[in-house]
């Protein structure tokens, strides 16, 4: 083990390997990937099925003069091997490790950083035209999934790029799934063509034809292009990628190193973009990840040996599939959207009992939020569960056909706050700052299951216009027995009048709890302010603190433009003369780590928290008569 | 003039009409649209173009039973006059007159309120499974020009309405254009397809065989379509539109009512997702619309029997597409970006002199922001011109795709604030609130041209990350003598000390200084802190308030997230005591009206800031002594 991987220190030292060696070269990168996954957790089976795909690319291409952009990026793990990360490949999601996706800042490798999908197409265009007008040798490369291509922006992406007549060559990896089953008719036309041997041959004749000729100018190879498009025209249907202007050859195998080391070479004769469709199988070389690749997509650890993925303590996405699920069994108008999301956010109970009220759109946040207005202007109540991440790609959709219409529609904010491991692309920490500046919203952030439960029933009950619910990925954290589960816009817990206020909503609750614990026993009482919603605000929640010296308000999410601001703002408004403090994230690209480290780092956390309120009361001891004039 | 649209005030009445009659009645809809929006301003060549086509929806199918649904909406003046707004018509963009796009609030028949594009197929889908649902009859059709199908969105909705197998009707407006000329991979691709007559044979062979049925069920046709697909397979290319599951009729001629009217019908016989694919001619009927619709496309007013659009005074837009060119002269690296709107935002003379650095993308706010993050990876500096209201599609690209790769890409956003009579749809007033969540932007806010000249130049010189400029519609307002264009991040006017400051950015600093001007006069002199940069806010923005005892901040944008609450943080945090008044925007959904009349509605013209400020320094007069403890 690590035997040829440990050689391996650029691309070009791949190819020095024979045949043998790089089937050695592959298992390495299995074994290491699963090794990897199975300790640090991560994304397994998108890794394991591009493990050739990836040989093959630094067989034929030479980054990083050659720029390989990988959409979503999650099947970037043997790439990160083969690109000199080998050594610190044990690292990985871990604190000061490698990331999980591509990272500009981690390795001159990867060109573009990512994480969210569908990017690739464009990002790579971009590239492509940069290169050209600076008269920049280097093709550039796009690897995207099957999945990734049901989002509107890689429509838009080959929209352009057919277009423009670059040298760009996209690699559509087709392993029909994205996270879960792939859903939508692009979906059901890869099956279709996916099928037909006719492209295959037509690939061969092209190759052989090529093969043969000794010097391949671009004159020649565009005749012989319009011959074979001529050819093609008449026997088979013509791909919806050539309709969009760009070469289309495959199915290939996408296992088989010399088919696609072969193709890419002939690939890169081609003066035009090119559509290279290659088939893999997800979760390849490891039976169970074959088996279930959805199970096996993104994890936290498992046991190689048996695939055992441990038991997973309740998370918030579990108590709001079953709650969902309840509510529909009452509410006959209630609909679940997800977009490729349906495990994830917990609404695989709810796709089996209430199908025709289930919709997977596939990856198509802006579509997602349209179709829900649509539905809710025809009377239904639609809730779309989704990350909090992905959600900022409707932020249009969300104004303009929710909020504009005047229609209930239902967000169930999910993975809201810190992610941990997934990193900078992942944070969900940008949702309550966006969603408070669009009009008729209303927005709940429970910290505990009880809350999620009934503040979701209640919505689905009296909620208006556009309604969120948001909730962190995992599970509960620290609920003090004083904790009382409300629907009210605030709770106030501690000392009704104080010199101490801390204000706060969501997860982070549990350690201002404790928080007030430490203080209470250092012989600093200190009003605690849980808002419960937090869009909008509740006057209240603003009056409960005017008479501290002393208001510290924590949030995780964004500072600038969030919640803490415009309570900053309404505090100030109403004559408060005490000082305020505000701790949010003012890096919102959280580098990955545990959820617990990060909220240590942040400041988040009650050491944090703490810290903060005891220095500015004590320490630097605000003066209070300097405020009398 | 008016004799038969006077008579129509409903759909059905449309229905009672004979041919002639009919003809008769497309002419006097021209006329009125023609008269109209020479008087009022407002979108000419699309409307003129889709007279016919509309005419033709009243006669075959039955609103609001059946929902019609306009992509972008600047196309639905002739439905406004079919169904009961004739009389209101000449009201149309003015205060309380009729909105220049489909509007809920205005009328059943308006099913989907829109403005930006590419969303009807989305919300058609919705509204057409809420009926599935529900048991409800009503067919669904989705009106999209061949522009809107440029977006994501409609790729989206695509992609997922072929899937569901719904009654869906998709009305394919095919004028080969967008605002500019369209481009893209699909706008060829439908000049290809437009001009084969093979699909208007199958489709008549279609109808003929359905006429000659007695009673047309379910499985017959299925069987009909089932050989129709297969003979067409044969002898034709599939379209696109096929592979996406869709039924797939047409090129029909957009101007022939009876045709259209057939086509109809039998579209409602068809038990899927059908399209149809419609030729029209943006600004049919009225020759210099015909002649150049893109002049044609969206105006202030113009005369009649001469076309003559009138002189423009100098624009933002304007200002910035001179000085874009010049910084390109000097900087290789510039490359210019546009969706659709080359015109719009003034880079018609960037596109003619730097062809190869200039990029329209099509309606795909999305790509152009991941493609200018491509660009600026590649080395190059991508200016991306585009309108504030339809920058909010980007958001997340531009959090992942260009704030993330830590790279330099300059957004020039263009009709920032009040818009005025594009009304509700099109407001551009969330920009600011939403750019300032996201890490390493900078953002200037000029409130004249010269400081738009500068600011730009500044940004493309020594600019990082993500930047952006951002001006408002329109011309320059009023200029105090005393004002000087400056590259700081603020500037203070008046009296150095005093009690009273008022806050504030962009073009409403005009009424600003008359409010100064007013207020000095009263006898109550003002500090005038002008925020040139608002994001990141400078700390000496805030430290030159902290002696004043009055600090108002008017900020042409949402007030919750907004600036000034960032800036009321800050003040907060800096020991501030005196008392803050923030006057932003609270309902963003603001109706069409002149930016004037807007403005003053929101108390934020020269009158509305002066009573704001008097009333809480002399009536209400704040008891400073209250803030002692």
């Amino acid at each position: 083990m690590g035997n040829l991987l440990g050689q391996i220190h650029t691309p070009q030292d791949v190819r020095k390997l024979n045949d043998a060696e790089l089937n050695a070269l592959c298992e390495e990168i299995r074994k290491a990937v699963i090794e990897t996954v199975s300790g640090n957790g991560g994304h397994l089976a998108s890794n394991l099925g591009v493990v050739e795909l990836t040989v093959a690319l630094m067989l034929a291409f030479d980054p990083p003069k050659d720029s390989i952009v990988w959409d979503v990026g999650h099947q970037s793990y043997p790439y990160k091997l083969l690109t000199g990360r080998f050594n610190r490949f044990s690292t990985m999601r871990q604190v000061g490790g490698l990331a999980g996706f591509p990272c500009r800042e981690e390795s001159p490798y990867d060109v573009f950083t990512s994480g969210h999908s569908s990017t690739s197409i464009s990002a790579a265009l971009g590239l492509s035209e940069a290169n050209n007008l600076q008269g920049k040798e280097g093709y550039v490369i796009a690897v995207i999934g099957d999945g990734a291509l049901s989002g509107g922006l890689a429509y838009e992406g080959l929209n352009n790029a057919g277009r423009l007549h670059r040298n760009l060559i996209v690699i559509l990896n087709d392993n029909n799934m994205s996270i879960s089953r792939n859903v939508g008719s692009m979906a059901r036309y890869l099956t279709y063509i996916r099928t037909k041997p006719g492209y295959l041959k037509i690939k061969n004749n092209l190759e052989s034809s090529l093969q043969k000729l000794p010097v391949v100018g671009k004159g020649i190879s565009s005749a012989l292009r319009r011959m074979k498009r001529a050819v093609k025209k008449v026997f088979y249907n013509s791909t919806i990628f050539e309709d969009f202007g760009f070469a289309y050859y495959g199915p290939f195998d996408g296992h088989d190193i010399r088919e696609l080391k072969e193709t890419f070479e002939s690939a890169k004769l081609i003066n035009k973009p090119v559509l290279l469709h290659v088939r893999t199988n997800k979760g390849k070389g490891y039976q169970y990840a074959e088996q279930d690749p959805s199970i096996y997509h993104g994890l936290s650890g498992f046991d190689v040996t048996t695939g055992d993925t441990g038991e997973r303590s309740q998370s918030f996405s579990d108590v709001f599939g079953k709650e969902i699920c309840d509510l529909a069994e009452e509410n006959g108008n209630i609909c679940a959207i997800t977009a490729a999301m349906q495990g994830g956010t917990g609404l695989t109970a709810f796709r089996e009992k209430y199908r025709n009220r289930f919709f997977d759109v596939g990856i198509s946040e802006e579509h997602a939020v349209t179709f829900a207005g649509g539905l809710a202007v025809g009377g239904m109540l639609p809730v779309f569960a989704v990350y909090s991440t992905f959600l900022q790609r409707s932020y249009d959709e969300l104004i303009h056909d929710v909020s504009l219409q005047n229609v209930k529609v239902i967000l169930a904010v999910d993975r809201a706050g810190v992610v941990g491991e997934d990193g900078k692309t992942h944070q969900g920490v940008f949702d309550a700052a966006y969603l408070q500046t669009i009009p008729n919203t209303t927005v709940y952030s429970p910290a505990y299951f009880q809350e999620l439960r009934e503040q979701l029933a209640f919505l689905v009950r009296e909620g208006k216009g556009l309604c969120a619910i948001r909730y962190p990925r995992g599970k509960e954290l620290y609920k003090p027995s004083y904790f009382e589960s409300s629907l009210l816009p605030f709770t106030v817990y501690g000392p009704q009048t104080g010199e101490i206020a801390v204000v706060t909503y969501g997860r982070i609750f549990s350690f201002a709890a404790e928080t007030a614990e430490l203080l209470g026993n250092l012989g600093y009482p200190v009003k605690l302010v849980k808002l419960n919603r937090i869009i909008p605000m509740d006057q209240g929640a603003v009056q409960a603190v005017l008479g501290c010296k002393w208001v510290f308000f924590f949030e995780e999410g964004v500072e600038q433009g969030g919640i803490g601001e415009h309570y900053a703002s309404l505090l100030q408004n109403s004559g408060f003369s005490g000082r305020f403090f505000l701790r949010g994230i003012r890096d919102p690209f959280i580098k990955h780590a545990p959820m617990y480290h990060s909220l240590e780092e942040l400041g988040l956390n009650a050491d944090g928290m703490k810290d903060c309120i005891l220095q500015s009361v004590c320490e630097k001891g605000f003066d209070y008569s300097e405020k009398t004039d």
